[in-house]
């Protein structure tokens, strides 16, 4: 019984500074050096080369270095009775709850505003506050959170997800209710999980169903968002602007119009940042429990997709 | 027995409009206009020219437009027995207090340096995040206020004021306990009433008992700050930098160091501006209570100063 590391585009040494603190007794191997794959019964990964766990004929468990796991169900020769797991981390939930509240406020406050009017030597008191009413798409750990904290500041919030929901603590709206929930609010952020329902969700059908002037905030997937409908949207005023921390392609690639449009704000993917600390003893914990036949932890539901 | 109105700085037409609608039977004066002047029994005001208050031969209250009351105490001419109130409005609380965690997510995000990244073309994921650790000086409605919002957030706060509390909900430091407080924290908050004791509280010596690289946010009053004490401590790497939403002198003069410098970011004074709506019923109310010799509301304490 052996665990494997697939996980080519990241930096794994703290993940294996861990693993040789907290669990010697673990045999590792190491894509694309792998040993002996027939003892691999556990894999953990980020962003495997698609066909690279079929190696393993006695794979039994698989878990995300992440909180998604969409760049595993995404891999379509995966066995469907392999077990799935992901990373639940209260500091990713801060970190991303900290990261959509920030660009709320700078929206609600206009920061970019007044750092411009700073630039230009110009003292505008006016209009200080925009009204604003957050409508969250995706209302798991993640989505949860943001409305819970926004709630406890004082605004209006509202949660949209694909289930309906007893006893949900906001206003809550679901399905074919998607039109209804965009007229209630002028800021949308996306937690959604990416799933081939949701892969493009944020499409020029979509911007068409906002109050005119909504402000978008991605911190979900990259393939959430059809970019080539982005900037007409906002050119078109339907937009008042995005703040994006995913994309497609990342890095962003040269020469994308993002780059350059002054009202698409955007981070390098920083909104939430696995920390190995938190997240390698959950993986450790796992395979300990695969062994041991005991109920795994966060196990995602595949038919659902998270 | 009449209302004065001295606010020579402001628009005053919506606190009209709402004394015409809720207060017909208040006689009103508009300075400076004043045509019976011992008729006024109360004054509403906010940064009235010094002394012009002293020509009310009958004044028993003067009531503030706004939360502060410094610019009514600032005023020798002002008979002590003279009641005085101020405003407390729950929107100025929101506002204050999600301008505060504005600046700090902004801080612990950095997302100035992102903005520049995007500028530059640059994709920088390293280091998302400053460790923070906040400190509020002033405690009472808008100092506490910022203090459970940001712990709800699940950040580390502390507290300091001049006066030992009981059972305060943060980790709280008062009188000479200033050097041991900072000493904790490297993200500082001013909310402090503008007192003798206050002004000028955040001088060459308070900074230099900061952890090297503290982040200054002041949204209490320009008067706090020495202006001049700022950019050497900035330039000397004692503080990391600044936000700041009030000054000495409004608007900030042309040519002022503040304009240009980098690592201090300003706002026009717009932290939280005074609603006429959830004021100007305040103001009738103690009108009011003061015909019928009622107990006034939000009265402040002259010794204390708020």
């Amino acid at each position: 019984m052996s665990l494997a590391i697939i996980s080519p585009s990241r930096d794994i040494s703290p993940w294996l500074e861990i693993f040789k603190k907290e669990a010697p007794d673990i045999s590792l191997e190491i894509y694309p050096e792998i040993r002996h794959p027939n003892e691999v019964t556990v894999a953990m990964v980020w962003q495997h080369p698609k066909g690279t766990l079929a190696q393993f004929k006695n794979l039994r468990l698989i878990c995300s270095m992440g909180a998604g796991v969409d760049h595993i169900l995404g891999d379509e020769n995966i066995d469907k009775s392999i077990a799935i797991c992901r990373i639940v981390d209260p500091k990713l939930t801060f970190s991303m709850t900290n990261y959509v509240v920030m660009g709320v406020l700078n929206y609600h406050r206009q920061i970019q505003r007044f750092l411009a009017d700073k630039e230009n030597q110009k003292w505008d008191m006016n209009q200080p506050e925009l009204p604003v009413k957050i409508g969250v798409l995706g209302v798991g750990e993640l989505g949860g959170d943001v409305l819970d904290k926004l709630d406890y500041m004082g605004f209006e919030v509202l949660g949209y997800g694909n289930r309906p929901k007893k006893n949900f603590k906001f206003p809550y709206f679901y399905g074919d209710q998607l039109g209804e929930f965009l007229k209630q609010i002028n800021v949308l952020v996306c937690l959604l999980p990416l799933t081939p329902q949701t892969d493009g969700v944020l499409n020029a059908d979509l911007f068409r169903k906002c109050n005119k002037g909504t402000y978008l905030i991605n911190v979900a997937r990259g393939q959430h968002l059809i970019e080539e409908d982005l900037i007409p949207a906002i050119d078109e005023g339907i937009l008042s602007g995005a703040l994006l921390d995913v994309f497609r392609k990342e890095p962003l690639p040269e020469g994308h119009e993002f780059w350059r449009h002054p009202k698409i704000t955007f981070t390098p993917h920083i909104a939430s940042v696995t920390n190995p600390k938190a997240a390698a003893p959950q993986i450790i914990e796992n395979y300990r429990r695969l062994k041991e036949n005991r109920p795994l932890v966060n196990q995602i539901d595949r038919e659902r997709g998270y």
